[in-house]
């Protein structure tokens, strides 16, 4: 069994986003090569995750200077993303394609790897089972965005988060509000918290209450009649009435903000807007708020992916390429996500991945084999695009 | 008694460092016009702390277009740097002038300041003994610069500080260690450990081992003979063979750790070179380095002031004008100590200030007075320079 490696970096080399993450590290490697596989690398892969060639090749990786060398002979393809059509064209039949596809905006790509008789699987579908977790890439990423997030509106407030006690004066602790506390919203409220923050969060699933009060947050009640989360964990889309009711409830946790973190994400779909420039209008000074959901349409209005504006004297910072922050831990991250796969799937014969739709993980994540796409919800998808 | 307040971005804005802080805030012109002093506020002197014209005329504050307005009248003109020669010479003998004068190294400026008959008080001179506390800018902005530099270091690593144990796997906390444990030094510590690193600290004054300790740090301990701290508070210059000796013990601990901060500073001198180029080489490839001393000559070779450099694969931070990070609370603290003085030295005449040299605070900080260069350290400097 073939594994091959690419430099993501090189790949994108054309696009305004640079990749800086590597989906192995010497240490998945060095697990990969024990059980037998034989991993290939693309040169300089792990260079801005700060792991250089020879770290790889000690830990017995063979370091090829293009992926052209030896695309057509591996079994396994590992991406952080998703490979390009040009990588995908030289690929043999039934290769396992490993990455973060974004199948649901990507039909053409999709289709592509369906055509070419590839096996893809979309790290995104992976279920948030428990069985799955130490697989699940969204949410290993995830974490580390809730944490840069806090870190980067910290950077920006013209003030300090923690509570400061000094013969010169007390300075009080930041206002944090955090809206959507899935796994991202948790760890930036864990960190705001760490570092001094009051913080207050928010979410249309009143199960979550008690993990933010967990963490030292408070936990903004709001009744908006039956909310709940769809069976891949996220929150349900609320009717217009309910979205005025909320909207209202958390204008005054949002003017009275120093910080306010947007975290909420649709399955699949467009992400609501949660600030709009009214309210924005209405905040301090020198406020600062974070839109994590900027990439996939926004929570904030006037936000711009990978773009920071000041709007009403309001610092509005877009989520963007947040993981290029830090590339070491989400390459750590990462890379033990894909070793986990290939591990789980490798249980009966070392040496093949095998590919059963009667798996829970792979019947949601596994998006084409056998020259089909096959998995009904994009299907679905497709179908209503 | 009148007081101006100056518009310092303005001032300032023919060089590249701007200044965004301020000698007041609406809350200490509040207590300064219950007191029955007129305060008189250049236009937008506040602008960049998020402070406006309105806040500080709520306030009780009468907003001028222009310093020149004014400035002949006041009685006392407090600054945040020193005022520029144009400001200086409109003003009337005697008036007080309060700021970062920086006399050690501005003695033109400051024998300006003697020739025109103005008495100075440079924050910079105030002793630091604890009735001077609540007074003593220097240590409320080297706090806060403190935690500022670990905010920074933070997102130049390309990893977290914190531990993260999640099923994709564990994250080892950063280590960092800190150079020099005074007031920046500590808030560093403090930062740091709030954050979840392991953090490592050294100081020439065993003394203030106990401190780091308290705050969660460990203390690198050097045997390095005898060292002690000036009556500034100061640690004192060692010798060669000293230096040596602590160069070796340090390196270990450099190398080893994902973030190092420095902070030795002499007292009117020109700071310690701690780590040489060959020890950044031996540092991890991605590790921070943040060199808080280098505006003042640098504790780093090849940091520079205010730039972010990358040497052998470190990032390397040359501390410039940091308060501009967190220019609300600097301002808030600074407007304090400023409010302090002023209270302070009018107990006796509440619209006098009360100019004695037999108060070691007033004997140490006022720096020129009835037309002369009042302080001995300074004048000896200046014979010696």
């Amino acid at each position: 069994m073939k594994i091959l490696i690419l430099n993501e970096a090189q790949q994108s080399s054309s696009h305004e986003h640079i990749e800086r993450r590597c989906a192995a590290t010497p240490a998945t490697v060095l697990k990969l090569v024990r059980k037998g596989i034989a991993v290939y690398l693309e040169s300089n892969a792990g260079l801005l995750s700060h792991y250089t060639d020879s770290d790889f090749e000690e830990a017995g990786a063979n370091v090829v200077a293009t992926s052209n060398d030896i695309a057509g002979e591996v079994d396994v393809l590992a991406c952080v993303n998703s490979p390009s059509e040009q990588v995908v064209s030289t690929l043999k039949a039934n290769t396992l394609v490993i990455g973060h596809i974004d199948p649901f905006f990507q039909q053409p790509l999709v289709s592509k790897l369906a055509a070419s008789n590839l096996t893809t699987l979309s790290v995104e579908m992976i279920p948030r089972s428990s069985r799955a977790q130490k697989m699940d890439a969204l949410s290993s990423q995830a974490s580390l965005a809730g944490y840069v997030m806090v870190m980067k509106a910290a950077n920006y407030l013209p003030s300090i988060l923690p509570m400061m006690m000094t013969p010169s004066g007390t300075i009080k602790p930041a206002k944090v509000f955090v809206i959507g506390a899935g796994v991202a919203g948790l760890q930036a409220i864990a960190t705001a918290k760490r570092l001094g923050a009051n913080v207050l969060a928010y979410d249309t699933r009143p199960v979550v209450a008690e993990q933010v009060e967990s963490l030292g947050g408070k936990f903004l009640k709001v009744d908006i009649g039956e909310t709940g989360q769809t069976k891949d964990g996220y929150a349900k889309e609320l009717t217009d009435d309910q979205k005025r009711v909320l909207a209202d409830a958390q204008k005054d946790a949002i003017t009275t903000s120093d910080i306010v973190i947007t975290t909420a994400q649709l399955f699949g779909r467009k992400p609501p807007v949660l600030i709009n420039k009214e309210t924005l209008s209405l905040m301090k000074p020198g406020s600062v708020v974070v839109d994590m959901a900027a990439l996939s349409g926004g929570n904030v209005e006037g936000s711009e992916p990978g773009k920071i504006s000041v709007i009403n004297q309001v610092t509005v910072i877009g989520s963007g390429n947040w993981s290029e922050e830090v590339s070491r831990a989400a390459t750590d991250m990462y890379a033990n996500n894909v070793f986990n796969l290939l591990d789980e799937f490798t249980k009966n014969d070392p040496l093949r991945f095998d590919v059963s739709f009667d798996d829970e993980i792979l019947a949601s994540s596994v998006i084409t084999h056998d020259g089909k796409i096959t998995n009904e919800t994009l299907i679905n998808a497709y179908k209503g695009a």
